[in-house]
């Protein structure tokens, strides 16, 4: 289990594996402390489970023939951890991507990310498969839909639409496979036959759904 | 919201209704201060969920018209609480019931419990409704299945049947209605034609299942 969040809907899952399923639970040395600071969280049996903390920028085995990488990407601290202040954008332990390496394949998994930096642009380029944060299609979707008051960058999300949104911050560069995961139930690429899933198919991206399995 | 019980299953799901759902939480003083204990439930926005501490043995106006009282049942501290040292069938704020009082109409709701004692017997009789704890048909059934090495009774939770079963130990109580609820899937009662089943029904009881609704 590799966590790159600490967010609810990140970790709240580990509580359907109570007691006596027995895994590696890897995340940042943060994200570590924030699951060590809801004693909840000792329902994970410590017989079972290990909790392992993974320094970012450091290779380490995920598997055997699988390497991985955690990285900082511009996020915000969990919701509940919040303070008066909120800073969106930073970099540190609480929000990171994945790199993955097999042989001389390469992958991304960056579930959450508040901008594309030329930082992070450069570290894509030329990746096998990224599996990039697609939670809004537009920023004040949730807004619009009455469902809620943020807009997508109050809760560390790029939008896919847009000048600064991840369709065009990411369509110069050479990637094998581009796929959308952490999709919001607003966001309307989800909808088979919207105008908004043909634009992003039209630009190159797959729409990842329950069950898909992807290979490169 | 009225909680009985700070273990996962009762207080998991409160993670479901973060941010935005509006409602008033109910709990005996120990159960809030676990609660508080676990920074995650931080998602539950103080704009619109009220933390109300209840304490043991007092009455309380829970909606229009319905009075409601928390008592102590022999049960035990949640399981990522306990300690080395596990004391069973221990009356506190921990593992309560629920008396619900409308008019000349008289219900309990008791989800856990781990022994049935003279008092509680003595309280429950002439009750119009009885919602009582159905974890288990007998007590080394987890055990037995190979999906647990714990027992009912180390879990708190007596089992239906049995010479020290809730079938028996309520049988000579004059109830109107009598439900099991809070069943875990090991349990044969849950199988329609089960002789779990018949035995159950032939004494007296009803198996709750989503979506039941009773009325007294």
């Amino acid at each position: 289990m590799l966590l790159t969040n600490a967010d609810v809907d990140h970790i709240g899952g580990l509580l359907n594996l109570r007691e006596s399923s027995s895994f590696r639970l890897l995340a940042t040395p943060m994200i570590q402390d924030v699951l060590s600071g809801s004693p909840i969280f000792e329902v994970l049996n410590p017989d079972y489970v290990s909790r392992e903390p993974i320094a970012l920028d450091q290779s380490f085995a995920l598997l055997e023939g699988l390497q991985a990488r955690l990285f900082a990407v511009p996020g915000k601290t969990a919701l509940y951890l919040e303070g008066d202040q909120v800073e969106i954008g930073v970099e540190g332990e609480s929000t990171v991507g994945v790199e993955l390496i097999s042989g001389d394949k390469r992958a991304y998994y960056i579930p959450g990310c508040a901008a594309m930096t030329p930082a992070l642009a450069a570290r894509l380029d030329g990746a096998d498969l990224l599996l990039f944060d697609g939670t809004l299609w537009r920023d004040d979707e949730m807004v619009r839909a009455g469902v809620g008051h943020k807009t997508g960058q109050r809760m560390g999300h790029m939008s896919m639409s847009g000048e600064d949104g991840s369709i065009a911050a990411l369509a110069e560069l050479s990637l094998g496979q581009r796929v959308f995961v952490h999709i919001n139930n607003t966001n309307p690429v989800l909808i088979e036959d919207s105008s908004e899933r043909q634009t992003a198919e039209r630009d190159g991206w797959e729409i990842a759904y329950d069950g898909m399995e992807l290979s490169c």
